[in-house]
């Protein structure tokens, strides 16, 4: 992701962005951008030539680098999630200084007209208080190949979770962006299921509101051709996105209400039926850089703030805890106990069968799935 | 019901069946009928009028009712849900004798040929393994009215629960006589939560099968328009049934063949689209009770026989018990258990408040929702 990025600054996709220095894991990758390349982080980071950094490492690294730009005074982008766990996301947030410095997450999904369209129709009281939630998002299909593309991947020590750190980071953030928090979490994650991997490739939620509302999450990367569907059970009707649009059953009547004073067992409210088809997904990526540019240059209100980045992490965190002790989670997440059953889980961790990490890595450009 | 059923007899449209007596708790109810009318249904099946009898009568008296017209050797078909719990679809059970007798069940959803298709699709090999199940069947909208028309409703005492019990029989009919029978079963249901009444009006349930499927079944009678989707996500594709069409996304190559063959991370196999509507909801109540009578005259195989009524009620009862005592199911599920648990229930049952108990009987012919 890195690479897409380097080059969207470099083709001036990011107004008032310059690319000044790069760093890799890998020195011919580095090598490729007409710019500094550094040996590491910390030296890119103490350089001097930048004022801003944009963090696509591996995950758990995104932790400590971001740690020490923050420190270092810089401004930070950082690829989702955060963080990998909510103890790391908690430490990432300490070192944010607001008076100093602008913080985001690339939480590119932000941008869709689609998404920012139902958060208002929510925020704003059009739909009346939500009553239950359901998004199923199965259209996460990876191969076998995939996850032998680069070591790091699916393993708890590479990535700390499967489909719920790498995949699903961004449905968690517009969860939690658009209907906030749940108070419960009872999930039910299955290891493996679909792919030589050890970590959850299949995961089904069911998450509880204060206010009596519930939602259940379910998502895979073993299903083809798989689903996207969100649906949104509310008093003044019901919403359903699916294939780029998004369809509003309008009652005429709430439907607490109407159930309250109808004078027949059957009836039912009246409803007009609206359908609004979203062509277009908006500036995605490159509208977060260009965000992120504003809010530094003019003082612009961040889309993505990456203080918020804690929020799906924290949903993450809470389902495979959930998972794997069998249990109900309540939010807020005890994070020191998720990072303890974290690290049991990568000390139990099974190195990956060799020869597999070598092979030629993923074309990431595919990976949006948006 | 009964007399929608008992009309149906008399118009002729269940070739070979005559009406020959009816009885009633409201004995205007059962005057109304060119037959003789009985005061109790011991009376009547111990009438010689009848050869066989169809039972319609609050689920509670299924089991007594039942027993005592299989032990008099009557040809017997019975309401859903057979019984209110497992225990008493056992005592049902037993006093079938197959040697003497025909015993159906009024799951007239069975003859509808989009869940057919479905169930051929599956248990002929076309689909290939199923691998997740989510059936969102909220369009079961019942207002505050019908709660109050009738003072057995929506009581613990007497209905032995709600949605559940009353409205989703025929969906968790199909739902066993499709996938068939989950191992465990983890639910989260609601009491009037949105109606005045002690029973459960709001369910979301996770089903596990041993060979590692699963799935999620949703219900209420809260929301309005509501939603009826039932989605199976298989090896051979995706299968969605809403609408009245059955849509298949057919892979051509098997999802999980596909993934451990591609060599790109982010290739998916191709795909047909196949649309089937279905216009017509087949012969329902009318082609139960047609096929009752094929049995009992020319031996013909049950549609529905009554045996399989105790799987319905089963998953409705490891729901509530799952649900209350916070806990997963293991099926099985422990019938006596189940008893015990429901039987406190009952003792802890509020009476209704006085005044709504006489209100005008509903209109049951508006209560198929097909």
């Amino acid at each position: 992701m890195g690479s897409v990025h380097a080059r969207s600054i470099l083709e001036g996709k990011v107004p008032r962005a310059a690319l000044c220095a790069v760093t890799d894991f890998n020195p011919q990758s580095a090598a490729r951008f007409p710019v500094q390349a550094f040996a590491d982080s910390e030296a890119m980071i103490r350089s001097g030539l930048i004022d801003a950094i944009l963090i696509t490492t591996p995950h758990f690294s995104h932790t400590s680098i971001g740690i020490a730009a923050l420190e270092a005074g810089l401004h930070v982008l950082v690829e989702k999630p955060i963080s990998v766990h909510k103890a790391d996301c908690e430490s990432l947030i300490a070192a944010y200084r607001p008076e100093r410095q602008i913080f985001a997450a690339m939480f590119n999904q932000r941008t869709d007209p689609l998404y920012a369209r139902l958060r208002a129709m929510i925020h704003g009281g059009e739909l009346g208080p939500v009553r239950r939630i359901q998004w199923t998002v199965t259209n996460w299909f990876r191969t076998q190949a995939y996850y032998n593309s680069g070591g790091w991947r699916a393993t708890w020590a590479g990535e700390g979770g499967g489909v719920l750190l790498n995949q699903c980071p961004h449905n968690l953030d517009l969860w939690q962006w658009i209907f906030g928090m749940p108070d419960k979490v009872r999930a039910f994650a299955r290891t493996g299921r679909y792919h030589d991997i050890e970590v959850e490739d299949d995961v089904t939620a069911y998450f509880e509101y204060r206010d009596g509302a519930h939602g259940v999450f379910i998502t895979s990367t073993g299903e083809a051709p798989g689903t996207n569907r969100l649906e949104v059970a509310a008093e003044n009707g019901r919403v359903v996105m699916e294939n780029d649009v998004l369809s509003y059953s309008r009652n005429e009547v709430p439907m607490t209400k109407f159930s309250n004073t109808a004078a027949g067992g059957f009836d039912r409210p009246k409803t007009t039926e609206i359908s609004l088809p979203f062509k277009e997904r908006g500036a995605q990526h490159n509208g977060i850089m260009s965000n992120f540019v504003d809010a530094i240059l003019d003082g612009a209100p961040l889309l993505a703030p990456a203080t918020e980045g804690i929020y799906s992490v924290e949903l993450a965190n809470a389902m495979l805890l959930s998972s794997f002790e069998n249990e109900t989670i309540s939010l807020p997440l005890d994070s020191a106990r998720y990072e303890s059953f974290l690290q049991q889980k990568i000390v139990q961790s099974k190195a990956k069968p060799a020869g597999i990490v070598t092979t030629a890595p993923a074309d990431l450009s595919k990976s949006f799935n948006i």
